[in-house]
C-alpha cells in the first residue's frame, strides 16, 4: 500500500524545474473542467494571448504542446522536416545532440557545426556549412544553452538562415522570459520552450509558436508528419477557435490552468522588466561567487542569466557540495552535464526564483557547503559584492 | 491584459476528462521538487506499484507516459510498429481508427477488421484476418470505446493473438480502474490508459504497461523508433531506477503527484471494490434512463459500466438538451462522435464521479432539458428505479 506524498521543501535553482509561483501552485488545484467547455475555450484563447506576448510575436501558430520541452522540440523537427530534408545543426552542448537526434528520427539529414562545450556558436562557421550545404532548409540552434549557461546570437543566425533560404528553428526552453527573446524582430521560424524554467509553472507543458511561413510548409509537405499526436495540421485545429474546435486529444486542463496564471504574472511584471530583473541577478550572482573565489566556466559575454555554471575548484568534491545544499539547506543546485559531468555547477536564476532571498541563501549554502571540504570562502566578502549589485 | 480564471464548478459526466477526487486537486497544488530530486525518485517507484496494482500486472515497464493518453497510443505503436510491420487492427468506434493512424505514420501496414459502431469485435472475424494474414504480428483492439460504449471481450482477443502468435495492444483509456482489467491473467502485451478517466486526476499522463516480450521486442528492433520523446528504450532508463537514472525528458512534477494521490486513493478503496461501485452506479443509471423512456444504444452485455450512449428520441434537439444541463445545472454530459453525433448523449459515470448524487443530477437535468422541448418524462418513476438498483 502506498501513501499520500508530501513533498520536502525545496529552494530551485538548478537547471529546471524551477520554482514555481504560490499563486501558479494554486491554479492548478482549482477544479477540473471539460476540455471542450465554452469556459476553457476561452482560457485557451488566453494562453495564447500571454504565449504571443511572451514570445514577442504576432503568430497565430503559437500554442503550449500538451507535454513537455522534449515533446515541443520534436513538435518542430517532426514538423518541419521531411524525409531527406537537410538540416545544419549547431551543437555547443547536449540540446544540440538532441536535435541532431530529432533530425535523424524524422528521416532529414543533420548537417552538425560544433563548438567546444561552454562556448558560443560562431555565425562564421555557421555560414560556412550553409554555403557548403545548399541543399539544407533549416538551420537549428538553441537559443540558450542549459547544459553550458551560453546564449546565441539568435538574430545574426536568423538572418543568416534568411540569407540562405532557411527555416530557422530555436530552441528557447530555457531563454522564454529570461531573456531577450523577440520571435518576429528577429524572424525565428518555429520556437518551442518549456513551462518549468523562467515561467515559473511546474514541468510538463512546452509553448511552441510557428511563423506562417513555417505553417505553409507543414499545410504543403507531401508526407505526413511521422507522430499523430504532434502533427501542427491536426493540432491546429483544435487550437484555433476560428471554425470550430476539432476534437484531437485531451488536453492537460489543470496544467493550463497554471501556465495561464505563469503568464497573468508574467503580464503584470511586464516581458521586460522581468528580463531586467534575471539580469540584475545575475550580476549579482556572479559579483558573489567571484567575491567567493569561484570562477564562471563562460566568457561574459555569452553568458545566460538564468542559467550560470561555475567551475568547482580542483580537489573538491562536487557531488557532496549539491548534497550537503539538498541536506542541510533544502537547496538544489545542478551537476555538469555530459562532458561538463564533475567540473561544474549549474545554479538556475529563473522566473520567480531570480530574486536576492535565492542569491543568498546560495552563497551560504556553497559557504557551509566548501567548509565542509576544509576550503574557507570569505562570506561577508561575498555577501557586500551581491549587496553592490543590487542597490 | 489577461487576468487570474476561475472555472466554473461543474459535474463531469461526460467522456472525459471526470471529475478528479478534491484530494487529486490538492495534491496537485503542493510544492514542486526537481524531477531528479531523492524524493521525487521514491514518489516515481511508488507511482509504479500503484499503477501495477490497477493494471493487475507484473510488468516492470509499467509508467505515466508524461502527456495525455493519445501518446500513450502512440508510445505502443511507435516502439511496438516498425516499419513493415502488419497489425491487425479491430475497429468499431473512433479510436480503432486512430490506431490506424498510428501504425500508418509508423511506417507499418494496418489491416482492418471493422464492426458497426455501437457493437462489440466479433472474435470468429478477427481470427479469419489473423488466419488470413500470416504475416501479421500485432492485433490491437480497444478495451473499452469510449466513442461508443462498448467493451471488448479481451481475454478472447488475447487469446487469439497468442495462437497466431501476435503481440496484443490494447487501448484501455477508459476501462483502468473502472471495470475488470487484468493485463497478465489475460496475457496483454502492452496496454495504454489515461489518468482523467476511472482514476479521478486530471488529463495529461498516459498509464502505460509492457510485458517482457513487448520490451524484447523494442531491444531488439533494428530501426530507432521514429519519435525521440517517446521511445521506450531510452525512457526506461529514466523510469527504471535500478541502474540510475538517465536523464530524459523532465518529468511532469505536480502532475505526477495528482496521478500518485489517485492511485493512494484507489489501494484504499480496492481494485476489485471500485469496479464493483461502477457496475452498481451504471445498472441504478440505466433503470432511471428506462424508467424515463429513454433507450440505450448497446446490448446489455456489451455496455460498458462507466461510458453509457444513451438514444437521443425523435425530434428532440439533442445539443440543446447539453446547453441546458450546463447552464442550468453545471452539468457536462457528452455528444455522439463520428457517425453517431447528433444520435447519441455519452453518459460517463467515471471514477469519483461514479456517484449516486451524480445519477439524480443526471436524472434532474434530463428531466428538465426535455421539459423545455415539451418531452415530459416521469421523475418519480426515475428516481424509484434508481434508488431500487441502489439497495
Amino acid at each position: 500500500m502506498i501513501k499520500s506524498f508530501y513533498p520536502p521543501l525545496r529552494t530551485l535553482m538548478g537547471p529546471g524545474p524551477s520554482d514555481v509561483h504560490p499563486r501558479v501552485l494554486e491554479a492548478l488545484a482549482r477544479p477540473t473542467v471539460g476540455h471542450l467547455d465554452p469556459a476553457f475555450q476561452q482560457l485557451m484563447e488566453e494562453i495564447k494571448l500571454g504565449l504571443r506576448y511572451a514570445f514577442k510575436t504576432e503568430n497565430s501558430l503559437t500554442y503550449p504542446v500538451s507535454a513537455p520541452g522534449s515533446a515541443g522540440m520534436e513538435t518542430c523537427f517532426a514538423n518541419l522536416v521531411a524525409p531527406g530534408t537537410e538540416v545544419v545543426v549547431c551543437r555547443n552542448g547536449a540540446f544540440g545532440g538532441r536535435m541532431q537526434e530529432n533530425v535523424v528520427r524524422a528521416g532529414g539529414k543533420a548537417i552538425m557545426v560544433d563548438f567546444e562545450w561552454g562556448t558560443a556558436i560562431d555565425p562564421n562557421q555557421v555560414e560556412d556549412a550553409l554555403k557548403a550545404n545548399p541543399n539544407a532548409s533549416v538551420l537549428a540552434f538553441v537559443h540558450a544553452e542549459t547544459s553550458t549557461g551560453v546564449k546565441a546570437d539568435a538574430a545574426t543566425l536568423a538572418d543568416l538562415a534568411r540569407k540562405y533560404d532557411c527555416l530557422t528553428i530555436m530552441d528557447c526552453v530555457t531563454s522564454l522570459g529570461g531573456s531577450e527573446l523577440e520571435l518576429d524582430k528577429w524572424g525565428i521560424d518555429a520556437a518551442y520552450s518549456g513551462s518549468q524554467k523562467c515561467l515559473s509553472a511546474p514541468p510538463g507543458l512546452s509553448p511552441v509558436s510557428f511563423s506562417s511561413r513555417a505553417a505553409e510548409f507543414v499545410k504543403s509537405r507531401e508526407t505526413k508528419v511521422q507522430s499523430w499526436f504532434l502533427d501542427l495540421s491536426l493540432v491546429m485545429d483544435y487550437w484555433d477557435g476560428t471554425g470550430g474546435r476539432t476534437y484531437h486529444h485531451t488536453a492537460p486542463v489543470n496544467a493550463l490552468y497554471g501556465l495561464h496564471e505563469a503568464l497573468v504574472i508574467l503580464s503584470e511584471e511586464g516581458i521586460d522588466n522581468a528580463w531586467a530583473r534575471h539580469e540584475k541577478m545575475h550580476t549579482a550572482l556572479v559579483a558573489g561567487l567571484g567575491a567567493m573565489g569561484l570562477e564562471m566556466l563562460v566568457n561574459p559575454e555569452d553568458r545566460l542569466n538564468q542559467l550560470n555554471t561555475v567551475k568547482v575548484p580542483d580537489g573538491v568534491d562536487e557531488a557532496a557540495v549539491r548534497t550537503h545544499a539538498l541536506k542541510h539547506f533544502n537547496l538544489e543546485i545542478g551537476a555538469g552535464l555530459g562532458s561538463l559531468a564533475g567540473k561544474v555547477w549549474r545554479i538556475g536564476l529563473m522566473g520567480h526564483a531570480a530574486k536576492r532571498e535565492n542569491i543568498t541563501l546560495c552563497m551560504a549554502a556553497l559557504s557551509s557547503a566548501l567548509a565542509e571540504q576544509q576550503v574557507k570562502v570569505d562570506l561577508n566578502a561575498s555577501y557586500d559584492a551581491v549587496m553592490q549589485k543590487l542597490q
